[in-house]
């Protein structure tokens, strides 16, 4: 009778109080409420919204239904980074052991590609031997040893949440705010964090393209971390063409990999160094974002960013020689350029036609249970404002066979476009985001 | 895939076109798509709604999901008449009889009661012996012989609506126009008529409370009438208070018998006689209501329309000796009057409250698989308007037990309200709505 007195109230505008969500919540994650009654309830939330009070505790409830990384007695600040999904979007694998190196644990749980998106779990999974199913315990020792650990969401954290975020990808109720940050904020919280970072994506590409969405997510989030105490910065960057060169799981990793060198694409470092400057911020050690991107840029340039990385891998199981040489990594079977079918400036690299791409050559997910080729994807020199010539090439296609170069290139073709004029693309970040309110952010060139 | 596909349109705004409403019940009904699917896109359409199509298609494809009376080689115009539900509304046992009396085949599909209003299969199996799970097979034998049979919705009609219905149920997807019209109107056109009155209740304690919701639903349901060539007529009628004087379940057949018999209350009398002469208007064998009226008068007066009832009874197994005595019927083991706390005006008889007390009695169900008692209830001699005097009887309590009895007075007291002045009750029959539109009732007194 509960489930349906709270369908009914949220149906008609009312409010689910605190010990309202934790009963449902907790009534759902144990089977007593069935999963047609939910999905119901998510609809009308999806209608209704959900206030500030009632966000926070759905958050609490999927937090609570199960086990936190309890790292207090760790001695470091525990600084993570969230992205809401792009192409190309390879920046955990670049931050992850460059924050670590500079003193600040990072306990990255992520997950997996879906839809046009890539996920950081199929990139590492990439790497010959890397294990991404630790256990919590299993983590702990790492941070302390290592002050990384990246791994996926295990079935000890925010259960209710994993079954009603499955749910909600049936059920079409995926794209509500309050359902996004509540999701999102009761697995990061489950970290045990002292502070988080977003990166919010905005642009044709990203999950919310309209700016005042992504903005609406950002304070969304940033008061449900004010609410535990747990500080949030997000940025709004751009996802209107893929970021970085390459896309696809291994393409990606190589690319983090030259990143962590210094030799990364300007994009992908600047997103890195901004992303990153953040972070230390908000750990405390680092006072201002210049001092703390110079921090990055020393430990890029001494190597202790890629060492660090190097340690991760061999301590997730993975061969630590990929670092030095990228053929440790699975191979493409087939490679060909793709040349420019006209000279002119390049107008859009579309993120979606790319990722549907990807998906094409086997390398994404349609649902959950498919297996991904890590090889396959697009290497994309061409950048939108760049001006090229009839047959210069602009990508690179890795494909299984020569059926999927060719669906690679009609991929390729669809999402290329080239014109003789060009609308500018968006900023590479637009937006800070903070407790403080919403601020322009400088300009990266 | 479908149905992801067409939750997210209904919840954008979209609409789902006549084919894909067949793929989704027919995948429905047979348990290809799942309840939790199923409830999110009801949700979806409680917010958006659905356009005269839409209904029409959902309507078509409940209906066409099971099997339909084939009556055609009857001979007989065949209505029947619907209501929305009310407390004391034992319409159809007088109705049904007294107008198959006049060469009309009534072949009616009743319902059980749940939450506070009745149910006329629940009120006939007070009847000793009285079967109402008849084949379709037996129900167009006793059609051809009697020109009536009172059944329930057997497993045969609309398994889809069915189904639907008890998810609608559980998920609070109930209160919806389109949903609410579809699934009356493919049951009732399951019937095969050649017409339908919808007896649409307004008032406090009607489905619909709001008379701008009841003419909508009578417009819905007149549309998907004329969309398949069964002209619909509605009424709408008061349900601020009780209909007739007995509420529960044999306590108004037992009234029902009476009216049959011409002796029952005139609120009863007027309501049967409008919602009559409209079904025998609709089959062709009335020219007007007042000639309806007057040979419905006739054969009641004769003996004609009790006689009718008396063979039906039998015919479905049941005592037909209840007829003419009702001390056939199951009698309560306690019986008490009410009498009138103050002197005043009888200001308000609040059919939910009622509708609730004869619930505590244990003569109605708040879940489906509850079981009745038959004979509790209560006897309201009172009507809002009355001038009463202090400890004059209002009404009489039948219940199981002394318990029952005080029960029941708390009941009364919640329901009954004496004051100095009161609001004029709403008139009895107050609108008629058909293909040509609403038109205002002339005044039954």
């Amino acid at each position: 009778m509960l489930a349906h007195r709270l369908i009914e109230r949220k149906r008609d505008g009312g409010r689910i109080e605190a010990g309202e969500w934790r009963a449902l919540v907790n009534a759902y994650a144990a089977g007593h409420v069935p999963d047609y009654q939910m999905s119901a309830l998510l609809m009308a939330v999806f209608f209704r919204g959900m206030d500030r009070g009632e966000t926070s505790a759905l958050t609490d409830a999927m937090l609570t239904s199960g086990a936190m990384l309890d790292l207090a007695d760790l001695g470091l600040p525990r600084i993570d980074k969230h992205s809401t999904g792009g192409v190309g979007d390879k920046v955990s694998l670049v931050l992850a052991p460059l924050v670590a190196s500079l003193g600040v644990a990072v306990p990255m749980m992520s997950g997996r590609g879906l839809g046009h998106t890539g996920g950081t779990l199929d990139k590492l999974e990439s790497i010959p031997g890397f294990r991404t199913d630790l256990t919590l315990a299993e983590a702990r020792v790492q941070l302390e040893r290592l002050g990384c650990a990246l791994i996926g969401q295990t079935a000890e954290i925010a259960p209710a949440d994993r079954k009603m975020y499955a749910l909600r990808d049936a059920t079409a109720t995926v794209e509500s705010i309050p359902l996004i940050s509540a999701s999102i904020m009761s697995k990061k919280l489950a970290e045990g964090l002292t502070g988080l970072v977003l990166d919010v994506k905005r642009g044709s590409g990203a999950f919310l393209p309209e700016l005042e969405r992504d903005l609406e997510l950002a304070k969304t989030m940033i008061d449900l971390g004010a609410d535990r105490g747990c500080p949030v910065v997000a940025l709004v960057t751009a996802m209107d063409r893929p970021l970085g060169r390459a896309c696809g799981n291994a393409l990606e990793v190589e690319e983090a990999i030259a990143a962590l060198k210094g030799e990364g694409p300007p994009d992908l470092m600047n997103v890195t160094y901004a992303l990153g400057a953040e972070m230390l911020v908000l750990a405390g050690t680092h006072p201002t974002r210049d001092a703390a991107r110079r921090a990055m840029e020393v430990s890029i340039s001494s190597g202790r960013a890629a060492d660090r990385f190097r340690a991760i891998i061999e301590a997730q199981g993975g061969n630590p020689g990929v670092v030095d040489d990228p053929a440790v990594l699975p191979q493409a079977a087939a490679c060909e350029l793709y040349p420019a079918p006209r000279r002119g400036l390049v107008a859009r690299v579309e993120p979606k036609a790319i990722g549907r791409g990807i998906t094409a050559l086997g390398g994404g997910r349609t649902r959950m249970e498919d297996a991904v080729d890590p090889t396959v994807g697009f290497v994309i020199t061409a950048k939108p404002g760049d001006w090229v010539e009839a047959g210069e090439p602009l990508a690179t296609i890795f494909a299984h066979d020569h059926a999927g170069v060719e669906a690679g290139r009609a991929a390729l073709r669809a999402a290329i476009q080239i014109a003789d004029e060009a609308e500018p693309p968006l900023p590479l970040v637009s937006h800070r985001v903070s407790a403080d309110g919403v601020e322009p952010y400088p300009d990266l060139g």
